[in-house]
């Protein structure tokens, strides 16, 4: 009750313009020659394209950029984040919807490069304030379709479905969906095309010359764009850090085989992204070649593979797969147990194995576990904790480090020098990506050519501003994020996020009081949480009541000074706990005055 | 008041025998032949090593090993180790010292490998329970002296100073010096001898042969010792996992000295580790070579040069130092700042720098940052954080993934290999590292012909006993974290720091009611923290309101019945709150009860 203003949502407020391309200036624009159809002054100042990331910039996660042009909007992606270690008791973490909300009726389309979570998981809360056509290829769809229905809203949306290849027009927009790789089937390059310009945005996305499915990213088809001339790329820069090129995705499979084999008689575990379909069908090839049964654990893998297999991505015999409650009934040779859990997540099915809490399945010496995927920054610890307790159980584990088990779904700096070479872009703005990778873009680019004017490192809620005679970046909208905790969306903000890490860190300290208008007549009470161990604690807790006592008397006369009292009693204690312990609990003191007629 | 019993520390009991290595038996000791001054039973029970190790297995921290043996006991290193995520407010842990102070009348002096935190860290609280004198090389005797002199004990320590090559006997044992290489200067590998058997302890290791200061491991002398024949090899094994071998420390000095040259004009700064004297050494190299000064940021920096030139163990001419605020009477090109924050950490002078909060110092884009050290496994986000901030403010930044910036002190696979085919033991422990580092480092070992029963994964607390017939692992003292709060060492348990996770994640929601025997007086009242935006969730509140009174009027005639009443509105507070908002705060029912005298 006591909770003072908190905000909603943790936004930046709008600001003014920052960089400006010295090729042009706003009065300029009004110098682009018009066409017949736009004559009035209106047209002629809007007929440009803004381009607005409202999240995917100085980060991994939520990423979600707006179109806009002459009173039309698309959005490209619409993800969620997985909360920072500050943002305690927060699930996850979704863009601020401001700007959309705000200009709701010139959304004409949300276009999907593919089904990852940091791509569609914030679409279901965009969808319960605006209702908008999506188009994505197939299996984003299905996976997306999912979601919606654990929210109640497949009913009420139109998904679309576009194959690769095809073209999207909506009002004021053509998008053409072009061919990528990526670790996840079905991804594809955006070209975007409108009055005020032209954008190839890459998606996520490697070059995989022999990928599993033999969708190959369609390389004539991007240089044939860029023959068109593109105004701006925007290119993703995971891996811009990393020399050399990826590997494609066959070699894992390469890997698997000849892991089977080595696994012999013994029983194998793999643990892989369930949303990594290429991967889980390369299980399916090497258990179907040695002869064995697959059992699936993990919600998300049970749940991706029955997308999958439905929208025809992943190819196999119903009867190879059995149940894991009958795995005990097989012989260890004759099993593999295909998992989530890659990142060491403590709910997941593989550290719960590891721990031997798995509820179907005991890890034993007969056990070869293959993890295959490398740990996201800031999941190492967790991800060696479960190799580690899965050693200790005896099992075989092949991990990180371990040829070809693993590549990855970003294009390393090789493959970003193609892309760059095929587009050839006037302009080129680096996504996806923390800000050094974006940095480490830009000196590619650069290097390849690329004037550094006309490279543009933005932020999120930058708005960038492209038309003939130039791209700036003429100011910033509503932005940032809005937390996710259970029911809540954004209903948790910095002062009760500050208070969670209070309590995190040492705890709550209470003292009630109950008192009349002129008698103190019960306590003080003390009660503490995550402090000190109360019991081994009383000189400290005399201590502290004494303190409170101290702080009564003096306000004897004026016992209905609330708040008076409430600030002496957190100052005093404050300053007492923390000489004693050097440890800064949250002090609370409550005072329950009893109503005159009460009194008798 | 309400706490439950807490555990002070988090211990595990006694174990009985675990494995046994099948050559011997409890009865085929007393088999053993023997000398003419050991004749009483007790004395033939007796004339055997025992090695207990109560920190640094499966993890990489606090490490802490006994040597015990006829009724003496010697300590090699003691160390702390930084907290878990899950250890809310904790400031540091160290090994549950229960052992040490049962048997504290044996234990004839601790020898210190080398000057790290996590072999020296946990030495302060060691000695405020007991007085024992300690044996290491001069300069981790400087840093550790630094640290006693903090908790005032430098007065009633004695602290011997070794030199590589000499041989320290204490009763019972003699312990040679050798000297090693690693990270910190004057590292040492310790040659253990005592009537029960020898053990040859690599320390932190790995093999430089162009060591900045000239002091290569001493490859002959461990060769010699491994001729004399030992009985158990206990070895680092960090890099166990990593194939190869490390770089020359001397090669990160070549690689300054490249990138000194690359700056040009710009203001160099250095981030690394304050104890890697060896590093810091050559950063003077370098600006000496460039012509330009230095300056110093962070106290551990300052703190660690100034014992180091003490010592001898760095060579510089003072006025190539000037003071942190003078740096800006100096052109770019004639600064080099040397600062700590290397890992990220948030209060380090880097982290301060990268926000702009740093008092005497702005990064601007004249500054040419080298971050000369990897992230330690949980760090890669927030020096990948520090990283982005410094290139946003124009900075150009050398980091991770450059070639040369850093090596690391720790031997890897191919160093491994030499140590034991150097020492070839009869036994060999892994130490210092996680548990799948201790399993790679095992597969090395038996690679190279150990015979696997002789290898002993061994857990803290686990004790190895070795004498002529055989070594086993016997049994398992009392061993464990206890965890340093503040003032507090080991009075936060475990439910302490439950409280606190469940405080962290969805707050704090408290009903406060007076009530005398018969009546309510005042209340419900609520209070919460940390759970919802308050003044958004009148309807919320109203209704927790209405849950509490429910409850009340269940117990009109039985207002005493406190702890169902407070069980009760435990229960249905929790299950009403969970359905509205899908959050498990913390439920305190406070109820102060008023005695009748105070009711009139």
């Amino acid at each position: 009750m006591n909770e003072k203003k908190t905000v909603k949502k943790t936004t930046k407020s709008t600001k003014t313009t920052k960089t400006a391309s010295k090729s042009t200036s706003k009065d300029s624009l009004k110098a682009t020659p018009l066409t017949k159809k736009v004559a009035s002054k209106q047209r002629v100042l809007t007929q440009k394209l803004k381009i607005i990331p409202l999240g995917g910039l100085g980060e991994i996660g939520k990423n979600l950029t707006v179109f806009e042009c002459m009173g039309d909007i698309i959005l490209v992606d619409c993800g969620l984040k997985f909360p920072d270690e500050n943002m305690y008791g927060i699930d996850a973490v979704i863009p601020d919807f401001t700007y959309l909300l705000e200009n709701r009726h010139k959304i004409r389309g949300l276009f999907i490069t593919h089904g990852h979570e940091d791509h569609i998981g914030g679409i279901s809360y965009l969808l319960k304030q605006i209702n908008i056509p999506i188009y994505g290829t197939k299996l984003a769809m299905g996976l997306l379709n999912r979601k919606l229905s654990e929210h109640n809203l497949e009913k009420s949306t139109t998904l679309n479905i576009v194959k690769a290849g095809n073209t999207v027009n909506v009002r004021g927009f053509s998008v053409e969906f072009v061919q990528s790789n990526h670790s996840i089937p079905d991804s594809c390059c955006l070209y975007i095309k409108c009055k005020g310009g032209s954008v190839f945005h890459t998606g996520d996305f490697k070059m995989d010359y022999t990928p599993v499915d033999g969708q190959q990213i369609n390389l004539q088809r991007i240089a044939n764009i860029g023959a068109e001339g593109i105004d701006v790329l925007m290119a993703d820069s995971t891996n811009a850090e990393r020399p050399g090129q990826t590997k494609s995705e066959a070699s894992v499979g390469k890997t698997f085989m000849n892991l089977f084999r080595e696994a012999d008689k013994r029983r194998i575990i793999v643990a892989t992204f369930a949303t990594n379909v290429h991967r889980v069908q390369q299980v399916f090839d090497a258990a179907k070649k040695y002869k064995r049964k697959i059992a699936i654990s993990g919600r998300s893998m049970v749940n991706v593979i029955a997308v999958a297999k439905e929208l025809k991505y992943l190819k196999f015999n119903d009867n190879i797969l059995i149940d894991i409650n009958d795995v005990d009934n097989y012989k260890p040779s004759q099993v593999v147990l295909l998992t989530t859990g890659s990142q060491g997540e403590p709910m997941a099915a593989l550290s719960r194995m590891a721990k031997g809490e798995h509820r179907q399945f005991r890890v034993t010496n007969e056990d070869f576990v293959i993890i295959s995927a490398t740990p996201i920054p800031g999941n190492e610890k967790m991800v060696a904790e479960v190799i580690s307790s899965l050693i200790k159980l005896g099992a075989n584990v092949v991990y990180q480090g371990a040829e070809g088990i693993h590549v990855s779904g970003h294009a390393q700096i090789e493959e970003l020098k193609l892309m760059h070479s095929l587009v050839k872009a006037k302009y080129f703005m680096p996504v996806h990506g923390e800000f050094k990778m974006l940095a480490a873009h830009r000196d590619i680019a650069v290097e390849l050519g690329q004037k550094e004017e006309n490279v543009f490192i933005m932020e999120n809620g930058d708005v960038l501003e492209i038309n003939k005679s130039g791209a700036r970046i003429t100011g910033s909208v509503q932005h940032g994020i809005t937390m996710i905790d259970g029911l809540g969306i954004g209903d948790v903000g910095n002062i009760v996020l500050k208070d969670r890490k209070k309590l995190s860190e040492d705890g709550l300290f209470i003292v009630v009081i109950s008192l009349t208008k002129n008698n103190v007549v019960s306590g003080p009470d003390i009660v503490s949480r995550g402090f000190v161990y109360m019991r081994e604690s009383e000189e400290l807790l005399s201590g502290a009541k004494n303190i409170a006592r101290k702080v009564l008397s003096k306000y004897k006369n004026k016992l209905f000074d609330y708040n008076s009292i409430k600030t002496d009693m957190k100052y005093d204690l404050e300053k007492y706990l923390f000489e004693k312990t050097k440890r800064r609990p949250m002090i609370l003191p409550i005072l329950m005055y009893i109503k005159p007629e009460e009194e008798v």
